[in-house]
Formats: structure tokens, C-alpha cells, sequence
């Protein structure tokens, strides 16, 4: 679904960071709890590495190509609008002239106080357009490069997430030797990760620490009784 | 990270159907990889349904609580941004002035042009901070019910979704058994639900149905290949 990007004078992240943060959001979170909640209930490492990795490869392609196909139809969408919106300021210049000052009047101003913009702005089509855009319907130009590489960072963080509560697993044959190991190692990242994302975000960068921590912890909690209770 | 809801015309569906949207998604999809994934390995259900619930709690427990959390930081920054705003507009209100028309200078309008809007807005603070909020900082007013409302939302579909292809799992004893049909019936609810979206977000249905068959499909695919090879 299209989102109209803020700006923003106090944010410091780009939208690679935008990109990271959700990938490895995801990433530190579901491998880590789908790996505790076996835990709960198996012994072997090798069904726990199995499952974490199909996990991995399904979330970081669900998020990647689905992200990338969102980012894609997103564009679309801004083409068709604004080919309609170029027809319109053409055809039915009254009728546009009247929504500008609409905007305005939702602002509190009177028809005659938006006049002068609506007058300049009926100079120049091609700002019109782009003003019909942004402050009519609150949709920013897409870059058309955006899509593939938004995809490749969010599978990118995602996978690389995801090693980080498998990787005990990978290395120790029995699941309960692994578990505490991955606790520590992915509560420490979650914490780093979240301090850091407030940092970025503009969060109280120690409470975002907890909030991830929090989360990560509660799914995994959650899925290792749910993998006890019916095992 | 605030993201701006965008107004649009033509766009039918409410936020309750892009939270739908947003859980079912990845509920249909990493739920039924993960299965799928796991069929390759193992014949036995017991442990996949085991995996399956713990996933679905962990990716429910995510979205939904990480949803919420950032719909939370969401309204939180639109106020404190508010907040500055309003004690600019009065401390600074030559400053502020100046960021009105550079607004309405990026479209092509001199300084002469938007004067009147400027004027207009300086006899209304209220509105003034208003309209910064949204034309310079793009942020719009958050609802502060949303939050809980679209992490219910979000976490309930991703559950519904994923029980969709767990279903196969929980009736039968062999994996080899259930997956022909949580194959074939999470690629249907796939297909109708990219259809039914399509038809919610303005993207051609047909076209919407066989990407989301696409990106389920392919990351079932995926992760059934890496179980086989690596079992």
C-alpha cells in the first residue's frame, strides 16, 4: 500500500537504516523464539537447525520480494495518479482550482486568502501537479531504484538476524545445551539492536533497548511453553 | 518510525483492512514455508505442528506487540513535534514564515505569491501549527485508540493466516501426507486473498492473487530445497 515517506528535520536515518531496522526487527525475533519454542520440546539440534533455516529463507523472502513488490506497485500507483491528475488540471482546471482551495480552507483560510496560490499555481501546471500530489492526495514520487534495493536490505538483515539466535545450535548437538546460549547471545543483539534503532529513530534510545529486548523475549518465552505444553 | 498515512480518492479499504492485510500476509506465507520446509525432513507432524504453533505465536507476538510499540512511538513523536511546533510559531514566527513560503517556493511560487496564505496563517496559530505538521513535517494526527485496535488486528490475522496451512498438519500423522494438501489449499487462500487485496488497494486482482501465490509458493519452495538438502 502506498505510504507517503515524512520529512522530517530531526531524523537521522536514511531509508537503508529504515530498511535494516525492519529486516533485522523480524529477523532477530522469529529464528530466536521458533528455536527456544523447539527447544521446549526437542533435544536434537539438527530438526532445530532445520526448521531455523527454513524459517530464515521463508521470512527473509517474504519480507524481501514482498517489500519489493509493495515498493513496485507503490510507484505504479503514483504513475497512474499523477497521469489522472495531469488530465485533470487540463480538463477541469475549475474543478482542481477548487480542491487547492479546499486544502486551504480545511487550514482555516478563506477562498479569498488562497486566491493568490490558487492563481499562481493555475500559471504553472506542472507544479500544480506536483502540489495535487503531495498536498492532495499525500503521495511522494517513488525512486524507481528504491524497490530492489529496499528488498535486498530487508532479506539481507533479516538473514543475517536470524544466524545469530541459530548459531548455538549450529555448533552444540543438544538443544539444551544450545538454548542458554542463544538466550544470552540474542537478548544482548536485541538490546544492541534496539539502542541503536532508537538512536536512529530519534527513540529514547534506552527504552527502545527494552521494548526489543521485551519483545524478542516474550514471543520466545511464549513459543517454548506452547512447544512444552503440547509436546 | 512515523509513516504518514496517505488520503487518496480512490483508495477503498480502511486501516483495519491494511492491518488485515499486513497479518495475513505473513501468516499465510512463513507459517506455510516453515511446514513445507519441514515435510522435506521430517515425516512426522508432531513436531511440525509443534513448530508451526511456536511460529505463529512468535510472528503473531512480533507484529502485533512491535506494531503496537511503533504505533505508540508514532503518536508520541507527532506531539512532541507539536509541541515544538507551537512554541515556535510564537517564538520564532519570522522563522516559521519563511519555512511556509519555502513550502510554496518548492512549487514554483514567489514569495509575493504565497504572502497572503503566510499572512493568513500568522492570524490563526492553531491552524499555522497545523498546517506545518503537515506540509513541513508530513506527520498526520494518530489516532490514540489505533494502536491496541491494529496490534488485535495485526496478531489475529497472522494466526488465522497461519492455521490455514497448518491445518493438513494437525489431522494427519505423516508429513508426506499432509503436505499435498496444506499445498494446495494455502495456494488457494492465497490466491483469494492477493485477489481480495488487490480489490482493496486499487492493484489489479488478478495481478495482486498470482504475486502473493508467487511469493508463498516460492518461499515454500525455498525452504522445503534447504530442509532436503541439509536433512
Amino acid at each position: 500500500m502506498p505510504q507517503t515517506p515524512h520529512i522530517e528535520r530531526h531524523f537521522t536515518g536514511s531509508e537503508t537504516v529504515r530498511d535494516l531496522v525492519i529486516g533485522m526487527s523480524d529477523g532477530l525475533t522469529v529464528p530466536f523464539a521458533l528455536a527456544a519454542g523447539l527447544s521446549g520440546a526437542i533435544d536434537t539440534t539438527s530438526i532445530i537447525v532445520t526448521a531455523g533455516l527454513a524459517e530464515i529463507a521463508a521470512g527473509s523472502i517474504a519480507m524481501g520480494l514482498g517489500g519489493y513488490l509493495a515498493a513496485k506497485s507503490d510507484a505504479e500507483h503514483y504513475f497512474s495518479e499523477r497521469v489522472r491528475e495531469e488530465s485533470e488540471v487540463v480538463e477541469k482546471p475549475e474543478i482542481e482550482a477548487r480542491e487547492v482551495a479546499d486544502v486551504f480552507q480545511s487550514y482555516g483560510l478563506t477562498a479569498a486568502e488562497s486566491k493568490p496560490v490558487v492563481d499562481a499555481l493555475r500559471k504553472r501546471p506542472q507544479s500544480w501537479v506536483d502540489f495535487m500530489m503531495r498536498f492532495e492526495l499525500g503521495l511522494e514520487q517513488p525512486d524507481p531504484k528504491r524497490a530492489l534495493i529496499s528488498a535486498i536490505t530487508i532479506a539481507g538483515a533479516y538473514i543475517a538476524g536470524g544466524f545469530i539466535p541459530l548459531g548455538p545450535y549450529l555448533f552444540l548437538a543438544k538443544a539444551s545445551s544450545a538454548l542458554p546460549i542463544s538466550v544470552i547471545t540474542t537478548l544482548v543483539a536485541l538490546a544492541i539492536f534496539g539502542y541503536t534503532k532508537g538512536h536512529f529513530t530519534g527513540a529514547p534510545p534506552l527504552r527502545s533497548a527494552i521494548q526489543t529486548v521485551l519483545i524478542g523475549g516474550l514471543a520466545a518465552a511464549v513459543a517454548f511453553m506452547i512447544a512444552r505444553v503440547i509436546s
